[in-house]
């Protein structure tokens, strides 16, 4: 523990946090905005909420296994259909995730066959990203007269 | 390092790409647009920044020290000021974070007399909250009609 920031453990529980409510915020969109709202010519919420779902399973998954073949669909479908693939990929992070050899995290890949970077660089900048993109979403939300989930509140 | 997702220095080096990105987010805004542009009604990007300023460095600096005093200033300033301190915190984080003990960040403490929890999971809460709200002053900039800085690009 010497050398550690943080554990792989505490770290996925902190990823996990960021998805619930990273859920909560795509479940805060009325359906018929979800893939139509955005400010500024930007991309709505909706395929925003898509690319993070290429990112984050495949991320681990091509980590894992070498494999970094996914799907990069981010087309609309009902949120309905949006959250399930959010909890589908949950349950898929609970599992692969401590597969990870602790000390994969802190090796050099390159991930899709295109980003080369140490593996905990490469998962922080998945997570980023998922926050990033989030904010905007606060933002749409703002705008559509709708009061966002609170930001602490990660349960 | 069996036991880390990622060491206390190369979480540093993580941190200040983000803050050299969010510098050019700030220095993007024209500057009588700082203090004053919003989306949806909330707060600026100067206040934002400000925000920001207020919890990293007196962070860092309060699990180090126990002092937990710092100026929680978020008065309108030109952005030349707002730049400077910046890189003032830039300079501070710098020398404070090797000044605490690895195990440190393993350890419980309430940050600002009021917000406990472990010191890893506290300091991640600063980033975040500087790459959330950051997402949001992309969504301000693209309403201004101004390309935001590459999110990917952290030098």
């Amino acid at each position: 523990m010497s050398d550690s920031f943080i554990a792989p453990e505490a770290l996925l529980v902190h990823w996990q946090g960021h998805r619930r409510l990273t859920r909560r915020v795509i479940d805060a969109f009325p359906d018929d905005k979800l893939f139509t709202f955005s400010v500024g010519g930007m991309r709505p919420f909706g395929a925003l909420a898509m690319e993070m779902l290429t990112m984050a399973v495949p991320m681990v998954r091509g980590a894992l296994t070498g494999d970094w073949n996914a799907s990069s669909s981010r087309e609309p479908r009902p949120k309905a259909e949006l959250l399930a693939l959010w909890d589908e990929s949950t349950e898929q992070l609970n599992t692969l995730w401590p597969q990870l050899p602790p000390a994969r995290f802190h090796e050099t890949l390159t991930a899709f066959g295109q980003y080369p970077g140490v593996l905990h660089d490469l998962i922080l900048y998945v997570i980023d990203n998922e926050v990033h993109h989030r904010g905007q979403g606060y933002v749409y939300l703002r705008a559509l007269g709708i009061e966002p989930p609170a930001f602490y509140d990660r349960s």
